[in-house]
């Protein structure tokens, strides 16, 4: 691994420049909530900046739904994307890696490496495919803890992630309320709405009612292309939102117009869409879109009991931001979290940022999220 | 056909009664905006109540996308599905037939009976699949105008319509200003949003990417279910509103979650979601919806010039209605329409009803959308 003190060349001023990822294994049988086992763990993680000698300097990332371990910096001249939230982590940034360690690891059930689905299972040579075990948030994090005892970290600085990357988080504040310094959740509910639960589902029925998918034992080379594209234009459409759309596309044309079939792209949007919907498929894995949407509609601080019961446990300091226009995970969705932490007498807070792209705006450019960020992880 | 008076049982008080459909051809050939054309034109249609012998007391109703020219009544005694404007229209009610006589056609385009991409082109003897031509909402009423030439009907005292019926509505008052008595658009825009847009074309796409689909040359008895029933349940999700569907559904578990594999129905909001979506495979054509969709998104008022220039031809006087849970065609997109009326000097008036059936709410029972609609008729 190279943090970017190692790094031969520093692609930009603040930048944290070169990353390789890693893979954690456990060689321990890994047991899930829902009592299903895997015989080992192997989570791919990439860190950023130095632990300190007290290791007490380390900030767990959490991502989203498609997000992965990659979030800041590039991997090599030869593979230069940049992380998901290169913005926000590196030298001089939100999350400084010149003063904390940050580890950010694909998500258990994930398709970036870490043990999911498509994971070869040791027992039989072949891949998990639907024997993979039912997976809740809380497994991802049970997962994430063996990553951190591995580095020798019993209290992380801070635990930060949005939309199911604040599950994550929250999860982390509740079941390891001693190991979480505090904890900052963006664009994230208690729970899924009917509505959530019903996009989902019907992403989901794309992706099964394609007959590639074969349930769920298709070739890796030849899975339900077709199914888990139109669940990622439809599931896109609930990230953004009609303001941000509007702006965006409004009912420009596409260029390519005039020669057009009967329903090939006639608007920009659409192409951005299908655009998007043909992407995603080239980097992820249906199953596992399978997993983490169950996993998303499951998640429900709301139970056993109630929310204020499940929260009652959480001891470390935590932020909420919510933002206007998102209506996946509606703003009052967020604040009720605060507002169970604050009638538990917990120290919480909650802001709302007004912002025009939908639930994806935890994932543009806003110094105001930066700065609130900033302080909070210094404070 | 059999109105109210002549039939031998009438199910329910102040119901319409039995009703037949008719078919009206025109062996014309019916020319489209696009320039195509078919050789004969057919529209299903039904009455209810009299015409009366001055022929000025016809109401003309245009169904949503997914509706019919069944609105009210039932059948006969073997088929006694109610049509989906039943409790709005018959003797006594708010569109009172025994006041008014009634026409509701399926649209040109449509699956119905009329004539569509699945109908019979009479010079091959064959579907005419995507040979029909390109489909707009000014097509649509042009086709219904000839069948009110056909009752001789100079002027219809009004025309009615939500959703895709609301344009159809607007149309009507644009390209026939002198034979539209008054006109009444409930929950629609005066064009698509990039949003509205993006969710149609995400459908058509799950459509066009079932192997059943063939390019749309599908046998009719084996066409793309699974993406129409897709497409269907993710349109279903833009009709209805969040806080409708918390009331209706919430986290509900579905009964038999017990038993259940990984992905199968786990709560209630999915059983009904795809529910929606196979039971819609049954009744609903392909090709009709990806014809009748992309009519919808191409339609604006604001085009070629401007919504005012568009509307200035008006004449009759209007009532638009806006639903405030109608995130699909938000308020503001219905009030805009009569913005640009009254700064015309036109007699137009717009109100708000709030429900929390989301763009559904003009089909769902709300006396208050009666009471307006009793009265703008009868003004």
């Amino acid at each position: 691994m190279n943090d970017s003190s190692q790094a031969p060349l520093i692609p930009d001023e603040g930048e944290v420049g070169f990353v390789e990822y890693q893979d954690f294994i456990s060689r321990e049988p890994f047991r899930f909530e829902s009592g299903g086992s895997i015989p080992e763990l192997c989570l791919r993680y990439e860190t950023y900046g130095r632990l300190n000698s007290s290791k007490d300097n380390a900030i767990l990332i959490c991502h989203a739904l498609s997000g992965d371990h990659h979030c800041a910096g590039v991997h090599s001249m030869n593979e230069r994307k940049l992380g998901w939230w290169n913005f926000m982590v590196g030298p001089g940034k939100p999350i400084d890696t010149s003063k904390y360690f940050v580890i950010c690891s694909n998500v258990l059930g994930g398709c970036q490496g870490s043990s999911g689905p498509g994971s070869i299972n040791p027992e039989t040579g072949k891949p998990y495919n639907l024997d993979f075990p039912k997976l809740t948030v809380r497994d991802m994090i049970k997962a994430q803890s063996l990553l951190v005892d591995f580095f020798g970290i019993d209290r992380l600085h801070a635990v930060i992630g949005g939309s199911m990357g604040g599950m994550q988080t929250l999860q982390w504040a509740i079941d390891f309320p001693e190991r979480v310094g505090r904890y900052i959740a963006l664009a994230c509910g208690a729970r899924h709405t009917a509505q959530a639960i019903a996009f989902n589902d019907t992403g989901r029925q794309a992706i099964i009612s394609d007959p590639e998918w074969k349930l769920g034992s298709y070739d890796p080379t030849a899975g339900p292309d077709q199914g888990l594209a139109v669940a990622r234009m439809m599931a896109h459409i609930t990230y953004l939102s009609d303001i941000g759309m509007e702006a965006k596309f409004g009912r420009k044309r596409s260029t390519a117009d005039e020669s057009k079939e009967h329903f090939d792209v006639e608007f920009e949007v659409e192409s951005y869409l299908r655009y998007q919907g043909q992407s995603f498929v080239t980097r992820f894995d249906a199953n596992t879109y399978l997993y983490l949407t169950k996993a998303l509609d499951r998640f429900d601080l709301h139970s056993p009991d109630s929310l204020d019961a499940t929260l009652s446990v959480v001891t470390a300091p935590g932020l909420v931001v919510g933002f206007t226009s998102d209506w996946l995970y509606p703003p009052h969705g967020n604040r009720e979290i605060v507002e169970a932490l604050l009638r538990l007498g917990k120290d919480a807070t909650y802001t709302e940022l007004a912002m025009d792209a939908g639930h994806d705006s935890f994932l543009v450019r806003a110094p105001k999220l930066y700065e609130l960020i900033r302080r909070f992880l210094s404070r």
